[in-house]
């Protein structure tokens, strides 16, 4: 177990700042320790305070003797003091709620560096600083000043659900939210400014810990792959979900001047969580609908969703978040529709989405029988039944048969309820009790559902599947095409035949040794798209390969012409290696001449395994070509994989702040070959812009 | 004003089936009349008892004097003689309530042909069967038995919105979380089976009415041009909303089986209602979510939102939200930044997304002076503020500051907390009081933005742009390229210089004609796909063509061979016009051999405007490359949507059942050329899942 494990285990915890003013941070947070029942030692520090809120209080963490934990609320020049005074006295870690920080200009990054310094030396960990602070929900150990824990209404509901968040507002707002739902959390940390601790970090850490069984993030970026892989690897069985800020250009623009932070391209974050297996979500309502789900026991053993509804419009709603979300509509047994026969009525539907119709709710006996066939149907793997208005008399008969399906067959069983509360005002507390998640809406079921599904899908663990490519020489820097293309080949990845000539004659004689059929191109230094200055010439013969040379050598700039066989026509792609705040990054996609208009690709950090490129590749839509279109043949798949786990193999190859760019890779019916490849400088984006619209 | 006014206007109500046992739907709907203050005549209808639950009863419609409005709910066997019995009474509008109609099967589905043509004989309108009824808000006409109306802290919030619902479970559903929003309403209506009324003609009509200010409508299928056109002439100042189920094929087969109405194709579903100034949503609380913001009186002027937050985080949220629903970041004036910059302390930010910590919405006067300066900034049409956890003390500050704000800008001001009620309990009803509409996340408060924004743009109301092509004969029937392409020359819609071959020599001597650069065209009547049985060969020269034809000529079915000039490269587009439940249906998007797998189009119901056709073309991702991609010259938009204009125009000259298919048509900078066309009969989709695959 980690250092982190102080955040929710400490018994011992400090307050630096500790105040007597009544409303004070310093003061609030002695009194949440106290409110709730924290039970190790209570350390309050002030400078000359004997007591507070009836603790006694002391000068100093040394002073105090040390603690696990310190939770640091003096204003920002007092902070490093502070922080001094608790490295010296054996803190664990330290969670710095002050602001004044980076998040004020360069003076205060260059404050916050030092804090991370100090910490870092003396081997104690810093959360914040500008961050709200850290709780745990079975012991008490608020180490917040949080107004949340001040509601007079407010109880803590102990569960397994960790919570971390970038930003401490929202974090406390999403568990204030949380907690309404009675959500049951294991622990909650806001990380502010991250001048250490990041949010994904702590995710990782909670993820070890017995207690926590499932994860959820609030993260303004995503640029820490250890991180990253530790989650994924620490929360295998735990499923996890994320909401990342700053998808669009706009989000990233103002989470840049929020954290400093560069944003990581939309697309690549999509790729990496899904390559983790983690949820993304898009908002907080959707983080905390998907947590109501990972609170269940029943695990989902494959997408095949039942629908069972009182209304034919909730079975609609339904069905259609099924599709949109990669789940399947469960075919049921024939042994379970002459159940349904026996107790729908006409007007009705035994067909999946079931509409069993208000009538049969009302029944405690027919509702069971049907929720008992549908859960116990071994083609079914999830369960959604779908209410509109509960009336009081429903409510019993429904909530029961829910729980004994749920028990009975091992299966999810989830539930929409698109009514007002007040019409069954115990339903709600009936229906958490028996531990079935229930969403005001069926689309809102589903997803919660399809996130149970996703979590619970492979993660990672097999080994990445780069072809060994260990005796290829690093890159040639930024080379021309004809160097790089033999780089390539010797990694065993396949290009055209080609060489570079000089003079008409020596073309001519080229074309004639690669079947009478070439493509000639300009060469260039420095020039990236050749076609856009007439720098390619296509169906090259020996009898027109001397003037296609001469008018290429009348290019500005050129020292030479590429003679490449021609390749014949095949699903033009793209495969590209970025380097990135997640390390290097693999893309590929539609390619050719609409790569940027068709913006048909998908991204995975490296290293990948072969089902991480098989996936991307699925998620494209220029996929659909490569299993034979209008009557051509299916081109191979299997050389495209196997070429670009050759690329992600030489990735380490690659000089630093380097992209490789393989476009067009053709893919036809007897293999994969790179047309074109390009290695060029890769600055780090400047702007929030860019980086939202680099790969 | 129409007949189904009396809906929620009828000065007299009859109860036929009325009863005298308790919990009785048709006793409820006494009650319900009674309870809710209706001061018109009520009716209660009962073969033989003289009062029900304390009102004269009678034992027929006929017998009581007749009534304005009828809601049925006698067992289906008697549903005929109550309809005839309100049809010879003089009824307006009979409600039918009762099951076992067109739900049940065949048999049902003529019973319910029946009634809708007794109805029709007599000129009385009828809604249902199998519906929960109608209610009007502001005058306790509640003609329903849903239990909604039962809930013992049911109250009726009187106001604008109008609502109609297919479903009658799902819509009143729907009504109970409206009312508990408090959002006002002006009517609800279910329109169950639809056997003669429709949601969509319910919500035209209530439209026409003063009382009604805004529209929210549940939908399983569109299929009615008239009633849709109807809605958006009258709603032309009345933002309006659908949630129309069944976008997926699933959720299609799942509203087939419910309603026997084949699916409209989800696209044409998109395209009409974006054509019509209508707002889609996705989810019933989206619906709900952008039915608060309609209810509002302040419409934005523009798509400029200006965000207030006290976190970050939220910030972030709302940001990428703006850019996700087609809004935009305002840029805020110097004078509006020079007041933030004296009141936002350092750690918050001054730029767009304003984060003015929780500090300052503590202060009363600074937070009136932020969203008094940022509301009144004239470069600001709409602003967004977002809070997380509200405590008591924050929100009198806060709610008077922003009904201020609204108020003297005249824009709208919506919010967003992200934090549990109960740390603030008055906070939501001051909020509903001051009129500023609330959301649980930055997310959702700014979607509802974007709907008040999207639902003020222009409504439709511009004449057709149809090219006038009066005097071109009908098309030819699924006839052969050439004769087709003759068709759409004379309606001056640009086709390559071409004709129909026999032999070799004669190919030769027209490939001369047309510049010695050629296209050959196997001509194989019936034949869809050309080039999938290799009957195409481009860059035919005169001393090529000799053999190309006889090559063609070899194709099994050939009778002849079409030469046409080659028309050089430009951007591949399709033009298609299919019938529909919507009528003609035009589409336009990326055409060439990869239409389905680039599936780029958009569709628009005929007739369309220029507007129209500009519109769809915005939403491909092809229309792009039609600027100028990679150095190319632009290609010329105008001619294109002059083209479609045209084709549109011809739509008329169809023959029933058929869909034209121009693909591809090639735009370049001179111009756009159809290079390919064909007519074939379009059988209406007989499943679902085909009526969600075709445009």
């Amino acid at each position: 177990m980690g250092q982190l494990r102080a955040l929710w285990a400490a018994g011992s915890v400090a307050v630096v700042g500790a105040s007597t003013r009544a409303g004070h941070p310093g003061r609030l947070a002695v009194e949440y320790l106290l409110r709730y029942g924290y039970s190790g030692r209570i350390l309050p520090i002030h400078p000359t305070a004997t007591e507070i809120a009836g603790v006694p209080a002391y000068p100093s963490v040394s002073a105090a003797g040390g603690a696990e934990l310190a939770l640091i609320l003096v204003p920002a020049a007092a902070v490093e003091a502070a922080v001094a005074d608790c490295a010296a006295a054996g803190v664990r870690v330290a969670i710095v709620g002050s602001s004044g920080f980076a998040e004020t200009g360069p003076e205060g990054r260059a404050a916050q560096d030092r804090l991370a310094a100090r910490a870092r030396a003396a081997g104690m960990r810093l959360v914040g600083p500008n961050c709200i602070g850290a709780a745990a929900f079975a012991n008490g150990l608020v180490a917040s000043f949080s107004p949340l824990f001040s509601g007079a209404q407010t109880t803590l509901t102990p569960g397994g659900i960790g919570f971390a968040s970038a930003s401490g507002a929202l974090g406390f707002g999403t568990v204030s939210l949380a907690l309404e739902r009675e959500m049951g959390l294991f622990a909650a940390v806001s990380t502010g400014n991250e001048a250490d601790v990041t949010a994904l970090e702590t995710l990782a850490e909670m993820a070890a810990d017995a207690e926590c069984t499932a994860l959820l993030g609030y993260l303004e970026s995503l640029r820490d792959p250890a991180a990253l892989r530790a989650l994924a690897a620490a929360a295998v069985d735990k499923p996890t979900a994320l909401l990342v800020a700053g998808r669009t250009q706009a989000g990233a623009r103002a989470a840049a001047s929020h954290t400093g932070a560069l944003a990581t391209a939309d697309r690549v974050v999509d790729g990496a969580l899904r390559q983790f297996g983690i949820v993304r979500v898009s908002d907080v309502d959707e983080l905390l609908d998907v947590g109501d789900a990972f609170a269940l026991a029943n695990r989902p053993a494959g997408p095949r969703v039942a629908i069972v509804t009182t209304s034919g419009g909730s079975g609609i709603l339904a069905a259609d978040a099924v599709a949109q979300h990669g789940l399947a509509l469960a075919t049921l047994a024939p042994s379970t529709i002459d159940i349904l026969k026996e107790v729908v009525p006409a007007y009705g539907s035994i067909a999946n989405p079931v509409d069993v119709t208000a009538t049969v709710m009302r029944d405690r006996t027919l509702v069971a029988r049907v929720l008992a066939a549908v859960a116990g149907d071994p083609g079914v793997d999830i369960v959604v039944v779908c209410f509109c208005v509960l009336t009081g008399a429903d409510v019993d008969a429904i909530v029961t048969a829910l729980a004994d399906a749920a028990r009975s067959s091992g299966k999810p069983v989830l539930a929409a309820r698109t009514g007002a509360d007040h019409l069954a005002p115990s339903a709600a507390a009936a229906l958490r009790a028996a531990r079935i998640p229930t969403y005001p809406t069926p689309g809102r079921a589903v997803r919660a559902a399809a996130a149970l599904h996703q979590a619970g899908r492979s993660r990672p663990g097999a080994r990445p599947g780069h072809v060994p490519v260990d005796r290829v020489p690093p890159a040639p820097r930024c080379g021309q095409e004809a160097e790089l293309k033999d780089w390539l080949a010797r990694a065993g990845i396949r290009v055209p035949r080609g060489r570079v000539v000089r003079d008409p004659a020596e073309a001519a004689d080229a074309v004639r040794e690669y079947g009478g059929l070439a493509v000639l191109k300009v060469v260039v230094p420095g020039l990236a798209h050749k076609t856009e200055v007439g720098g390619v010439v296509l169906g090259v013969t020996p009898e027109t390969a001397a003037d296609a040379c001469r008018r290429l050598r009348g290019i500005d700039g050129a020292t030479g012409v590429l003679v490449e066989e021609q390749v014949g026509p095949g699903v033009e792609l793209l495969v590209g290696i970025t380097p990135g705040a997640l390390g290097p990054v693999l893309t590929l996609g539609a390619g050719g001449v609409l790569t940027e208009v068709l913006d048909d690709a998908a991204s995975r950090v490296l290293p990948v395994t072969e089902h991480d490129v098989r996936d991307a590749l699925a998620q494209t839509r220029v996929a659909r070509l490569l299993t034979g279109h209008r009557g051509q043949p299916p081109a191979d798949v299997d050389a495209f994989v196997d070429l670009v786990l050759r690329v992600a193999g030489l990735a380490t190859g690659l000089p630093p702040a380097t992209a490789l760019d393989l476009n067009p890779v053709v893919v036809r019916p007897d293999g994969a070959v790179v047309l074109d490849a390009a290695l060029t400088a890769h600055e780090p984006p400047t702007t929030s812009e860019e980086a939202a619209q680099c790969w």
